[in-house]
């Protein structure tokens, strides 16, 4: 049988580009995975990972109008989105690079043997070690931060980590580029370019996360295809840490006086972020608590007025239109349901933004408008009307996990008089990341990051933005009784590398 | 129908004692776990529960006689044993209270804003939150340590999170009494009692993994049944995370020159260490890999009078009892198996330790004694003699992963000369201990300990000993632009309450 070919595709026109590769055979997974598994060695000198990382981002900037050029092609999220998503990639680099120099996410603890604890403590020192090759799922949304130089990427390949990359297939042709880029990268280091595999095809996947060399994966797409990956990861001989980023609804409580307050800020601030990349964030507020009555109708016409004045855009791929058009008019049909913006068909190609409203008792139990409470990919979102605080508490009660969750207040409640502190402590248990008077999309790349939440959003409790998005691909050892000459630099009294540690109970930096 | 009874049995004659209990029906679990859940306000003062902490060490103390008395009748483990036991729980209750108090555990990074950032960094502040309800499968084999009052329990409570623990069939009437003491131990602070709930029965363990408002779990027990547990908590709806300590062969290098230089030493070190409890520890030594020749027979010979001098012993219950015997007849089969003392019935209710020889050769390639690098529970390890480093190494590299790995050297060796750190490095893959001129049975309790290693040895990459312990219990979540009157106290930029954190950038304590 002929292997399978894999297109570039034109989201604009629906036409093949070119075809750019053939999907990967078993063998040729498993060489791919052989290959970053020999190339492990390579990367276990912190030192030259943090350079091999910096020259990627250096390299990849030397690309950047190639690289643009490419992804726009396949993906048409336009050069500018492009560029900023390119340089937030390189910045993303960068950025792990540090963090491998400063060390501090091995977590050094020495611990000197101590007779009056019970039982006695002999000499014990902690570090975190690399887990071995890990598979990385990359996204359609962002076909570079969250793809083959993303994230999942920097962060494994920081650890000490070699990388597997399984391409999305709205976009394989930038992802061969990237991939040739950083293996260049890693040749620069004298690190074999089987640090960085690439393979395409969705059956391919399947055999890239039952591999037994595969120690770790991430993920970041959605719930079916990522709780797919999760069971058979989950459901291996030796089972493997699964790092998936999933769904997520992200919503928002406006509260009463908020809307009071500034209604027409909110609604325009709420059309900018739904409609930002026509929707396709994993981030995008998909269900937004509005107070019922005049301020909240103000803030409705203002969200109408913006959305209306939205162009159309090209969504990543026809199934995703496709998928949008129908979940819309699925959503639509529901009682009670309006759309003051009917979101739709633009052209053949292209899709409308729009958002639908409801009563937010219709969403206070079980139901047929749990539909609504259920994410809904593209450039829609769901205002549901409350008549009371318990009203609002009640529908944020009933959501599954959240990236975010996001509460506007008014300026009073903001410093500190009103509800405040409670409904921030209400939001809390629903998502990874708490807001207070913005917007969730928009993820920084900073060690405070926290872009996870509790299931569907990610299956575990990591994040797969920010510094500590490292700690994933590592696991700790404890050495007993090891004599000093045997230890790692890591390990030794006198610290030959300067790391962050806890010294017999003493934070030293 | 009648609910089944829990039976507390006395180990050396295989007699009920007495009734304790009935097993938990579905709505008796599903009660425990409401309760637990209604509980995990009055745990989120960090105060509160190091406070609980304390006294629970304190109340379980002063019932030492008692509980002593109650788990050598059901465990056969020796009031010695057992005292020491109770107060390596007791100490490591207090550690956690101290861990508490002390609050790194919460993780805390702030960041201001930061224009220069790709794309900005606005004002992000993450800390760590509890998870919600941790159900803890109590072990046999350390029915204060790793039971009711266990490590699991400690590091939750800790964590701010109520536990709900499934009594092991094997201390049932402990479990109760252990549980008694820390209920009122919560009481005494206002706690409410359901914070700790206590379940008997199978049925009842697979109901608690599988309720909705279990977050997380620990486990300490067989491979079989943990991976059962864990298929169940991945196969959720919404997946938790299953923290399992399930099985270790542990294996044990003698390097030649090691040999030479003190095989009496190491003979008799080895029968202490695989004959401690027993041979019922989780870090007895399974494998040792021995030099041929004659220093590696003077380490055998040591071996065997040390074992021969062994009393026989009660095992924790009459099926371990028979899983040993039969363990042992099945190995001792093996072609080129001897047995130099061989293990086996002692007495009606009792076992004798031993252990088997083989040569390194037979374990190198897959095949019937493959059986031998399995675990087998009870007071028998595996000699194993290679003929050259390349034989013992290609056995190393077949194992299945493993609590501890432990190499004994030579002076020289363990002063740099020679293959120190390349056998260091070569045991690190293997094991999430690595032990130089020790045995692994004794697990410490200190900050730098890590009690996990790579599947079969843990379902995960957390400890269930040591002060990291408590991580597994919790999430971050960052709070983005959130105002100063808003904040958790633990995120105010003036660090009202002294934690240490990483205040951008910079480490403070």
């Amino acid at each position: 049988m002929a292997a399978a070919p894999v297109w570039s595709v034109d989201p604009r026109t629906g036409k093949q580009r070119e075809q750019v590769a053939v999907e990967a055979t078993a063998e040729e997974v498993d060489a791919a995975v052989r290959a970053a598994h020999a190339a492990r060695g390579a990367l276990a000198d912190r030192t030259v990972r943090a350079a091999f990382l910096r020259t990627a981002a250096d390299r990849l900037e030397a690309a950047r109008d190639q690289l643009v050029e490419a992804a726009d092609a396949e993906t048409a999220l336009g050069p500018v989105r492009l560029t900023g998503e390119l340089a937030r990639t390189c910045y993303q680099l960068r950025a792990f690079a540090g963090i491998v120099d400063e060390g501090a996410f091995l977590d050094v603890i020495i611990n000197h043997p101590d007779d009056t604890a019970t039982p006695p403590v002999p000499d014990l020192r902690r570090y975190k070690v690399p887990l071995g090759v890990v598979a990385v799922y990359s996204a359609s949304n962002f076909p570079f931060a969250f793809s083959v130089a993303g994230g999942d990427t920097a962060s494994a390949l920081g650890a000490g980590c070699p990388v597997v990359v399984k391409a999305h297939p709205d976009h394989p042709a930038l992802s061969e580029l990237v991939a040739r880029v950083l293996r260049s990268a890693a040749a620069e280091h004298g690190i074999p370019e089987g640090v960085l595999g690439l393979v395409h095809g969705f059956e391919a996947g399947i055999e890239l996360i039952r591999h037994p060399l595969v120690a770790a994966a991430g993920f970041t797409g959605s719930v079916r295809g990522g709780r797919a990956l999760f069971d058979a990861a989950a459901a291996r001989p030796v089972p493997i840490p699964f790092h998936g980023e999933l769904g997520s609804l992200n919503p928002v409580l406006v509260t009463e006086a908020a809307a009071a307050e500034r209604a027409e800020a909110i609604g325009a601030g709420l059309a900018g972020s739904m409609t930002l990349g026509v929707g396709q964030f994993c981030v995008k507020p998909g269900l937004v608590l509005v107070p019922a009555g005049a301020a909240g109708d103000n803030l409705v016409k203002s969200l109408t007025d913006a959305v209306s004045d939205t162009d159309a855009g090209v969504l990543l791929d026809h199934r995703m239109r496709d998928n949008f058009l129908a979940g819309i008019a699925e959503r639509a049909e529901l009682t009670d349901v309006d759309s003051p913006v009917t979101p739709g068909a633009g052209g053949e190609h292209t899709v409308s933004a729009g958002f639908l409203t409801v009563p937010a008792e219709r969403l206070a139990r079980a139901g047929d408008h749990d539909l609504l409470l259920e994410e809904c990919f593209g450039p829609v979102t769901v205002v549901a009307r409350y008549t009371d605080d318990g009203e609002a508490t009640t529908v944020l009660s009933r959501l599954p996990g959240n990236l975010t969750a996001t509460v506007h207040l008014s300026a009073e409640e903001a410093a500190g008089e009103g509800r405040g502190a409670e409904l921030l402590a209400e939001l809390t248990p629903l998502a990874g990341r708490v807001l207070v008077n913005g917007w969730p999309t928009g993820v920084a790349v900073a060690p405070a990051q926290h872009h996870g939440g509790p299931y569907p959003a990610t299956t575990s409790t990591s994040t797969s933005v920010g510094g500590t998005a490292i700690e994933r691909w590592l696991r700790p050892v404890t050495y007993q009784n090891a004599p000093e000459a045997l230890l790692p630099p890591e390990l030794r009294d006198d610290n030959p590398l300067g790391l962050p540690r806890r010294y017999d109970g003493r934070l030293e930096r």
